[in-house]
């Protein structure tokens, strides 16, 4: 998340966020969406669609892993500011994604002085009902 | 990656490789193509557009953690035949991809009775040379 | 954790867990306890000693590895028995290590079919009070 | 790895990186030394005896994390000088470690501003033959 623009240099809020979202092409490509955003924590919405499915017809892992970049980089970006940028995340695959929607959430563990380290969680939504699909671990830095 | 048909259940030949990438809408949607298959190794190709891009106009890491994902399972693949799923990896992001193309290439480095380990390395194509712009390692599990 | 005995094949007990650790040569060598086992869960803990530590004064990172290691696995095998080896794991740091006693903790966050995850926490007891020092995310394979 | 003293604070060569691994208390109870250091690189071994092992005879999981985390900050501090701190690290384990003597090599793959990325592989020594038992993929963060 490097938004060239902010209204505070120190911090962004839900609105700020959102504009940084609209202004990735990329999200755009995949259809997300910011649903929270600040202390540490930020929420991703991906309303999930045939374009999203792998060959069997489940949610495409690569859905899932831009998910986690992407959701890890706000919630850091929400503890610290917009100047960061990712190190790298680990993602572990629970079961695979079908229904309606795809919901992202990450929380801050740690903001130190020069790292953030960041926890994600990824669920499906299906018949009103959140199932764990997969669980992430990234490495945020400061600029 | 889950081919639901396959000539040889116990390989697969970079023409039913492709077959599957063609098959996964997701990554129709991305325009990854598959450059090589065969020997616990797969290459995987984006041509790079507007729609790649994040808010500053460099590569998005959901467009590197795509590829990643799908190159490591494909190399898996290319090993041991496809009743395999992808229990997750670890991406580093090395420096901001740009350019003409993403390249992502995966080798076996294991590929044991029941979990194959696999390495990434992701490049930028530009100007007729390739840069580094991250390392993957992922897990792939036999089914 | 594989081990040798077990009064039923199918579970481990927090006595069972125990006895693997102290059958353990490694464990036995860096001095560590179990203190909790069971459920999917597991706690070790190492009373910090000179030995511990890195150049600096505070634990070695080898230290705290090793507990993430070896907590995760306990924690699988609290979930699913003992007949597992571990895959793999990440850990962050997020702050040195010091004081009195280093705390593991782990907890499974999905049993599936052929591969367990497990997230870890450890912490650092100092002046009663714990600090967390590192945060690991691992995959357990049944065999 | 973080020296208290070096003779050039921007560089550290073979001797400065030994005396760094025999100043850590956790190193000399591991037994480890230091067998090659310089250009992104380090080589760390450890004679294995007894007290390395698990209760199944094979080495402990947590000795090759050990050195998979000490190797990595090593190679790094070949790279880009001693201010560095280890963020974290992934490692998969591919087979049991047995034999006379664990060899640990990391590299540098990235060296940036702020951040360096190192590759490591761990192989056991058996009969004159190496067997590789696991990789890593770390980060390293400047000071």
């Amino acid at each position: 998340m490097r938004p060239t623009t902010s209204t505070t240099p120190a911090s962004l809020q839900l609105a700020d966020a959102k504009a940084v979202l609209a202004a990735q092409p990329f999200s755009r490509l995949v259809g997300a969406q910011l649903t929270a955003f600040g202390d540490g924590r930020a929420e991703l919405r991906v309303p999930l669609a045939e374009h999203h499915r792998q060959q069997d017809g489940v949610v495409h892992g690569g859905v899932l892993s831009y998910a986690a970049d992407n959701v890890l980089t706000f919630a850091a970006g929400a503890a610290v500011g917009p100047a960061v940028f990712t190190a790298g995340f680990t993602i572990s695959y629970l079961s695979p994604a079908r229904g309606d929607e795809l919901i992202a959430r990450a929380e801050v563990v740690r903001a130190g002085a020069r790292l953030v380290t960041v926890n994600a969680e990824l669920f499906d939504q299906r018949d009103d009902d959140e199932h764990l699909c997969a669980v992430a671990q990234g490495t945020v830095a400061r600029r």
